[in-house]
């Protein structure tokens, strides 16, 4: 496709011409784009710049744009616009989007928003939506759905159908329910084409249909989707009745901040940071984790002024510290991501003897390599006695168990706790293999050495 | 919805039947679950077994079945099928999931297995599909698409759709080609349903329409599908001639497992294992990262062998070693982390020189902050000098600023080179930063201790 790409030059030349007031040209260069990509450009800009367009341009092509804002960015231009203007936008999105765009502003605002809205239908099924927490099935789901009588013939149902499918983008399927509207099975468009238009709803639909209750929580309704690859799925009360219907698009997003959530989890971030965000809010994301690997390393410190005797009697021992901490804090993270990954996919299961002696078994391995490699190594290149070679050696195996073992052990157990078990990885595996590591090493040497 | 369980007692009761050859029961049990639930339970059970149940159910629906197996664990269970068996479930999948399927066979094996396909042009889709690289649009496609011909009128159209309509299970959008099959435009069924049928197609469809090339890579689809909301593409070759569809449920398992990958690298492990695989590809997905660890650590040990006279005369200086490494290690991955998400979202572009100095700001930030609390500890728990603390905290802020900017430097610099920037994560950033932490502190020491 002729793809789009996001230039300084054009950056340029609409700054350009928000600048000259040249609204005709400007209108023209950006109506040709789809929303997605006036998003990333609108990125670009300062605030006024960013409302001057989306003042100059159809509610109903910026509508979609602001959907795609980040939230700091697009709470910042809600926040210049008028209570009418935001009620424009609105008016023009689906009921989710809308929800969602207004769900961040002070209840007053929202009133007022809600109150410049036109059409009563719609302004009902935002305030139904606003009720629901954001990462609930009732969260994700629009109102927007075609469904149809099970006591109607094809003919009302094709007839009703059309009428409905005008608010609604894409019918991914037809949902049929009872009188109480309580979902009783689904429809396809292709049944409809071929059957009789007399035939009965009730003796053409399937009666086996998927469907999410508004309380799941959005990872739920994220797995249910994409391990049965549905593309949409109707949402149930607590009634069984149909409130609303998720679709694969808004599933996409949840997958993938789910795995932004985990990877910065894994790497020491406090979730929902981005490069571009401010120093402050970077710093309050990142800060927390340092200060705990520097307790962790204080804590290490003090183990080692603890072997005060060692440290005088034996001041070789003192420069394998960073290569116990190093590999004990490495063997941590690879298992506890195994385990974590494998918990976020399901495949983990009960036994967790099996799992931990499968950990051992592989720390053995990976253990032993290492510590033949680092004999020969302290041998030949720091010339350590036999017994500070052997010394290392043997913690070295000892520290790499420990952490396989602690690493998967610690997620598990979150889990079965129902604490999310990304927050075991990173820093805090990795602190706590640290100084775990260190006063094995220390210990193990006062044993062998004797000092 | 009435989820489906994984028991231990469903594995037994389905192991039990197996071994009464009750295959009646068999049979009645395993029909009611979904396909993607049959493969929660394969996964339990040995190879003799899966291959039992896949020869007893009907291939309808055993295929679908077998796409949602683990790569390993079908190779298996393919060897143990005969190459007819095998064409039997090939025909009943989709093209693009018959070539996953028997994309790993020998090519004699691959060769008897489409001999065995009777739907000739069904066998032809497939055999076209195997020349695609996994990786790339063409490898994620399917052929089972509905296009009509510019040229046609409505009426043509819907007869022309409704033949072809029953290959494929979703109609997303219906593609518009001229006479050479070039991709003109897109029709939506609603715009059919509403048209007259005289209408002629050329008149009434929509020639904006999103497309991908067989040569682009997965990544890029999956970026343009998320990115503009798509639930399908079309796929044309190098003369723009439509030869495929992509469907929204492919790129989920695409951002899956780019999600996967980012993370096990960030976590050292060679990309694609998973908990359940066995003791030696995980040791062969471990171990070398581990030992650039232990390299590291070496490199660390045989620098601070070089400061002996420090060691000697500041043995103090030595307790603080764990603190520097995992500080500079927790700096970096948190760093290049950031970056590497940032350039996996498009969201980062070209200011290299600002990015660096608010790295550089963000360090020391940090750094500082850290300083502090360390030298109030170090002062109070370990009645450090008042020049060993200062050291220490020079040193810290020094080791966070360096590797701030290195975690951030790298990943970029890779990128620019093309190389995947998640190969600077985790140990490779992790073990750089520990060697250079130590390095950079013992050189301060010097500098202010003079020894």
């Amino acid at each position: 496709m002729t793809s789009f790409k996001l230039t300084d030059g054009l950056i340029a030349q609409i700054q350009q011409l928000i600048e000259e007031n040249n609204n005709k040209a400007l209108t023209e260069l950006i109506c040709e784009l789809h929303y997605a990509d006036i998003a990333e450009i609108i990125h670009e800009l300062t605030i006024e710049e960013a409302v001057y367009i989306i003042r100059l341009i159809d509610a109903d092509k910026t509508a979609d744009v602001l959907t795609e804002l980040d939230d700091d960015y697009r709470d910042k231009i809600l926040k210049t616009l008028s209570a009418k203007e935001i009620a424009d936008e609105v008016t023009e999105l689906d009921t989710d989007d809308a929800a969602d765009l207004i769900s961040d502003l002070s209840d007053e605002r929202k009133t007022e928003v809600i109150s410049y809205i036109e059409d009563v239908e719609h302004a009902k099924d935002i305030v139904d939506l606003l009720r629901y927490d954001e990462d609930t099935a009732g969260g994700l789901m629009a109102k927007e759905l075609v469904k149809v009588n099970e006591n109607w013939n094809v003919l009302e149902c094709v007839r009703e159908m059309r009428k409905q499918a005008e608010n609604v983008t894409r019918v991914h399927s037809i949902y049929v329910v009872d009188d109480n509207d309580v979902l009783k099975g689904r429809l396809s468009l292709k049944d409809l084409l071929v059957t009789s238009t007399r035939s009965a709803v009730k003796d053409i639909y399937i009666p086996k249909v998927d469907y999410v209750y508004v309380n799941d929580t959005a990872e739920d309704v994220a797995h249910i989707m994409s391990k049965y690859d549905l593309e949409a799925i109707p949402v149930v009360d607590e009634m069984k009745r149909l409130v609303g219907r998720i679709t694969i698009d808004d599933i996409v997003d949840v997958i993938k901040e789910e795995a932004e959530k985990d990877y910065q989890l894994a790497a020491g971030i406090t979730h929902d940071v981005e490069a571009d965000d401010s120093i402050w809010k970077l710093t309050k994301a990142r800060l927390p984790w340092l200060l705990i690997g520097m307790f962790g390393g204080l804590g290490a410190a003090s183990i080692i002024n603890g072997f005060q005797d060692a440290m005088g009697k034996y001041p070789i021992l003192l420069i394998f510290i960073p290569l116990i901490q190093a590999t004990a804090g490495n063997v941590g993270v690879q298992s506890s991501a195994i385990v974590v990954q494998g918990l976020a996919n399901n495949s983990i299961d009960g036994q967790l003897i099996a799992r931990l002696l499968k950990e051992f078994i592989l720390g053995l391995i990976n253990g032993l390599t290492i510590a033949g490699i680092v004999i020969l190594v302290s041998h030949f290149a720091f010339h350590a006695e036999y017994m500070i070679s052997t010394t290392v050696a043997i913690a070295l195996v000892t520290v790499i168990v420990n952490a396989a073992i602690i690493g998967t052990f610690i997620p598990i157990f979150l889990a079965k706790r129902g604490v999310d078990p990304a927050v075991a990885t990173g820093p805090f595996i990795t602190t706590s293999n640290d100084v775990l590591g260190i006063l094995i090493y220390f210990s193990i040497a006062k044993m062998l050495l004797g000092f």
